[in-house]
């Protein structure tokens, strides 16, 4: 069934007149519209996508489904339009995307119909987009691939001398020249004991021999992200750094081996946690295992304790657990994987050995 | 008189007892916190920055003029811990940006507090970014100076058979390892008739003789954004191509050339259309003359038709006329500029004559 056909029927599920979608993201699942400064309304039997001149053209040629109106954004008013194709098709009520519109846009735009009842739409079409389709994996495992191949390009780069964001420039540079659309998110490149660091942005320090290298990072393919990390050793590593290797590794492995079947992402965090659990870091272990990647970098399900979300059979997540111990530093592995009708299917596939470099 | 302060004197102007501010680049303007996922509450004596064990170290470093506290997000409710900041400071009201907060997310944390009266707070401290100060132009002239240099090192590689795509990530490339943190935003690299496109993504279109081509882009340094937009010619302009191309520099001059103290956007305005509208390109002409910039790539303010808002000496705006044809192209010239004591300064300074390349 087309994923507008499901909004349809959702809407006369719930006795509906209509969906306001906001997101940008959730438009173009909808729609195929892949610019900006949209807004879609969708009836029973009638969809419409309402953009400016800037994006009108694209708008037209991206949407079969939809009708597109053009409006003038000097001299009419969303609220107004949006009001005109509800009178016109008779609403009475609407559902609306209340996380993805600002309190006060919403405040002002909804002033302009006080009769039309207004219900806050949660996750209408993220629902839908939970379970991928064979051509969004396609994108996914596409982009995935580049970002596998920047990584080998790379790795003659890293060794000591070289500071964190060279190596995150030419990391970008390489998946550009790949075809990547975007980096996924900022490259995050850490060294020695920055690499604990939950958050960090590449800076001048110069790599040393000894050093742990925590390269988190992604490529874009039509849209779809890729999402991976590497922990790598310049030099030796030693007795401490294998051993937390190793853990953090066996705690992915777990986890991978045991999502052979449609489960819950608490079941598969549990295999995980049950290494980092008995090992001796696991006061230092990190919150969570991973998540769902996709048209977002971060979508449901999120992989932890109390994630009751099943996950399903081509549904794509990352399993990323690490380790990370302050002034010492951290170890993450992390890959995209889908369960199909073969078993599970790594999108990443960079090897996961410790790679010690030069 | 620093920037907190004029927030708790505006409190206490509106007898208000707190502001809660949600947009990430305002947080930083106020407190220097440059992570995410944090808000701001702020009283008339005390200002508290709120965050999570990702961002707490970093926020503790950066923010001196406020307390920051560290909430367990799984253990914690953010909107219950406001609260209790609220009831410990004896709050009976609040002022929050409406427009910086989804619709949904509002709902579910004004319930917690069914006693405070919540006023919709707008642009309280984007008025304060209006004007900038000397470190904050210093960090747009720098970036606009990378781009300037990145822009001469992409010179030689314009020519025919290399493609849009290939031009804009080796731009980016440029930037990148000259020290721009990011590209301000993706670059807008567009060939012979597509540079006339409001917004199009570059292609695999090889270049050709004869095309003009328009490169929009921009560099960032200490979170500040540069923009510029150059429009260049593959070889010998013909007549058309030059005629159009003087009169958009034409009529960036005569903006330009009056700006020299303090006037409404909507004067500014009326300097370039002077020209354009005079000109046999008038019905093609773009909508608006340009933007403020700084934190956001677009900011206050906007200007165009209608804008009664003074640009101010250290306001930085972008002056960015342009004529776009559909099916034969487009010519934008854009450049960053401030008025100062000593007049108008270009932040952007690579030449603005018509180039023709190879």
């Amino acid at each position: 069934m087309k994923r507008l056909e499901k909004i349809f029927d959702k809407l006369s599920l719930n006795n509906l007149d209509a969906l306001l979608v906001f997101d940008d993201h959730n438009i173009t699942y909808l729609s195929g519209f892949t610019g900006h400064a949209a807004t879609a309304l969708i009836f029973q039997d009638a969809a419409y996508l309402l953009t400016d001149y800037r994006y009108f053209e694209q708008a037209k040629s991206q949407c079969d489904d939809f009708q597109v109106i053009c409006r003038d954004r000097v001299n009419q008013s969303l609220a107004v339009l949006i009001y005109e194709l509800l009178f016109k098709h008779a609403a009475n009520n609407l559902a609306f995307e209340a996380d993805h519109i600002s309190h006060g846009v919403w405040l002002d735009m909804q002033q302009h119909w006080p009769e039309i009842e207004c219900h806050r739409a949660s996750r209408w079409v993220e629902d839908l987009r939970y379970v991928k389709d064979a051509g969004e994996i396609e994108s996914i495992r596409k982009a995935a691939s580049i970002a596998d191949q920047a990584l080998t390009n790379l790795l003659d780069m890293i060794k000591p001398g070289v500071t964190e964001r060279e190596l995150a420039t030419e990391l970008e540079y390489q998946m550009a020249l790949l075809g990547s659309e975007a980096p996924s998110f900022p490259t995050i490149m850490l060294a020695a004991e920055r690499s604990a660091l939950p958050h960090g942005i590449p800076g001048n320090k110069k790599l040393a021999k000894g050093d742990l290298l925590l390269i988190d990072f992604g490529a874009v393919i039509s849209g779809y992200h890729s999402d991976m990390t590497r922990t790598f050793l310049l030099g030796k590593a030693d007795d401490k750094q294998r051993d937390i290797y190793q853990t953090v590794f066996k705690a992915q492995q777990a986890a991978i081996n045991a999502f052979n079947a449609e489960m819950t992402g608490a079941e598969i965090y549990h295999h995980a946690l049950q290494v980092l659990n008995k090992s001796p870091y696991a006061e230092y272990q990190g919150e969570g295992l991973g998540h769902g990647v996709g048209m977002d970098l971060h979508e449901f399900p999120f992989i932890g304790l109390g994630c009751d979300l099943t996950v399903r059979k081509h549904c794509v997540i990352t399993i990323e657990p690490g380790i990370y111990i302050p002034g010492w530093g951290g170890v993450r592995i992390e890959d995209d994987v889908v369960l199909t009708d073969n078993g599970l299917e790594y999108l990443t596939q960079f090897p996961r050995d410790l790679m010690e470099l030069h």
